[in-house]
């Protein structure tokens, strides 16, 4: 018998046939002996209709009251996923975030969980019920209910798996595990069996929307164990964690990100500080930088490349305008013909080679390569947006087949 | 500066438009030196569609989990009139029945408030807001979230008035006041500009539908004034307390109630018990009695005919058949064709007459009276349905007019 959390997301319950359907995976894990607590989010397109009613009175609602609105989506969820789990005849309890005992900072709309109390959620379990528990929200220290803000009930049931010392945390999506590509794309895309919280973290953040970032950070911390599966198949899924068996792929996954903009700053004074000049501001207003290239300019200058979202051009734009490094400055943003193309793999530090290769494929495919970075777990380059699907290509070509 | 608790229903904040014009008239009376704090229901249809979506789950959900559902209800509608009031400038902070402080017992769907704590809404009335407080809900001793069951958002604000010791609890509704008889039928029907807690209880009783009886009942135990006022007009509407102005008017209020049932038992042994072992047994199973009347039968038997409410015919007809009371004994129910059409006024007691003057109305208008009840407030007879609507009529004319 194990203790077995579980997360369905909202388009996993966005009708009573997909209720019911989640209603028959929870009880079956629970008629095998297994004690189980689910965590929920808000019915399909529950959160945009509630965001809708809220845009027709005021725009600028406080968000503290939006998240007062928006956590009676999973409200209804919760209720709803409990109801058909009576139907199926089987014990259950809904929680709502507060009575589960999810506190969190004040920060309304992108609350961050301080503390998971399962006091209520063990006596629940002890009376061997079924516990369906509300995603995304907790309470602060005022008694005022907050939001984790989007993709936050990921991170709910890795807190509640983390504070239960759960055995393992099951998280339901629409795809049947993590890929070694968009298997919508590639077709040789081969479903990892296991796969790493550091790999799983480079994966996500390069645009593998399987997990929420925060939730992957939080189970590594913890070290829970959590499983990616689909809610619609019966197929195994992934399982993501500290060690994973010996496998001969280097290269585990291969990712592209066109969610990113080029900066370049055109004569930047050699002098010393201007890198923290340009950087820290950018910090400072919570700007990620990711690939930075400087190289040596005319004059006794130097041009700085740079990543960043293509959401945060605008913003970088401006921040840079602010700066007055000097009169000279020219700066230079492309946030619409650049795609990051990423290779991820926990081997690839104890192997040489790794780039080399990458790059012979992607030179066979014909690809320039704007930019380089590379870090202890994988290689990312900047390249053209048109070459991005053809470089994912490439580069899987040339590792996963032939080391499946 | 007074505070004043204001309740609006599901009709005043249906859309977004309503939600507006609340928060104008919550604002007004903000802006004029009061402390106001504000009860409102679920929106519009948002209760039946709630139910709908667990109907189609689980027609048979344990209440514990509709009232979970339904209780998302209140919250959506108190966090978008808060968005308004922020809206029209003004400080506001929306609160769940557990924030502001509703304990209930644990009767799920038909919960009674056990306490109000209003700390906390003093507190944010201290920092000057305005505070939206969701009806109809509370917490029991498990932590879990109940219903007050339908119209339970009237005593939801009569319970903050009593319990702040507010200078008036006005709850808008969609007409004006309380009239001496239903305005749509009755084209002399008066607005009453105030009325008793006992004749409101009657009123409401006898199918007044303006305010819910256990408001009323909690308002008179508390010494709450309560004004019945419309949202939509800026007319001053009925005030409810212990004592009125003395006006010359005996009846302040003619109903009618069509959902009622004549239940005879013919033949019932003239035996002492026998009205004991009937109306004990409906009584345990909760169903009101009203008008009882008992005749001398034929042989040695006795006759008893009594109402209760059309809802409760088949049960009452069930238990009646459980009773065994005789073999000879024959029941007859009417749920169809019979209505109560009462006289309520509180001046009637010290006024001889009143009832002899309702009965000659009745005769001239060719009304034939089945049964009859008396109280020290009102008068009741029952009559065939189809003359109901003449009986009010007629009854309104002799009294009201002339008296106005």
């Amino acid at each position: 018998m194990a203790l077995i959390v579980q997360k369905f997301g909202g388009s996993s319950v966005a009708n009573a046939e997909r209720v019911m359907n989640v209603a028959r995976i929870v009880t079956d894990t629970y008629a095998q002996g297994n004690d189980v607590v689910v965590v929920v989010s808000a019915q399909g397109d529950t959160t945009d209709d509630l965001i809708e009613k809220a845009q027709e009175i005021n725009p600028k609602a406080t968000k503290r009251e939006m998240d007062m609105l928006l956590s009676a989506g999973e409200q209804i969820s919760i209720s709803l996923l409990a109801m058909a789990i009576e139907k199926l005849g089987y014990p259950v309890c809904s929680l709502l975030g507060w009575q589960a005992g999810f506190s969190t900072n004040s920060v309304y709309s992108a609350a961050r969980i301080k503390k998971v109390n399962p006091e209520r959620i063990q006596q629940e379990i002890g009376r061997k019920k079924i516990v369906v528990v509300a995603g995304f929200q907790g309470l602060n220290k005022y008694d005022d209910i907050t939001t984790l803000g989007r993709g936050g009930s990921d991170t709910s049931a890795v807190a509640i798996a983390a504070a239960m010392h759960a055995d393992r945390c099951q998280i339901y999506t629409d795809v049947e595990g993590v890929y070694t590509a968009d298997p919508r794309k590639i077709k040789d895309a081969v479903k990892l069996s296991e796969i790493t919280y550091d790999e799983m973290l480079e994966l996500a953040t390069l645009g593998a929307q399987v997990l929420n970032n925060r939730s992957v950070e939080m189970a590594k911390k913890y070290n829970v164990i959590v499983e990616v599966l689909s809610s619609l198949t019966h197929a195994p899924g992934t399982l993501v964690k500290e060690r994973v068996k010996m496998e001969k792929m280097l290269v585990r996954g291969v990712t592209k990100d066109t969610n990113v903009a080029r900066v370049s700053i055109i004569g930047v004074p050699n002098e010393p500080g201007m890198a923290y000049k340009i950087f820290g501001k950018l910090a400072a207003e919570n700007i990620n930088v990711d690939i930075i290239l400087q190289s040596v300019g005319r004059n006794d200058t130097k041009d700085i490349t740079f990543t960043v979202a293509a959401d945060h051009a605008e913003a970088t734009k401006d921040i840079l305008s602010k700066l007055e490094l000097t009169s000279d400055l020219k700066v230079e943003i492309d946030a619409e013909n650049v795609a990051k193309v990423s290779a991820v793999g926990a081997g690839m530090e104890t192997h040489p080679g790794v780039a080399a290769k990458m790059f012979q494929a992607l030179f066979e495919a014909d690809v320039n390569i704007q930019m380089i970075s590379t870090s202890e777990i994988k290689i990312s380059v900047l390249i053209d947006k048109k070459d991005a699907d053809d470089a994912v290509a490439a580069i899987h070509a040339a590792f996963i087949p032939e080391e499946k």
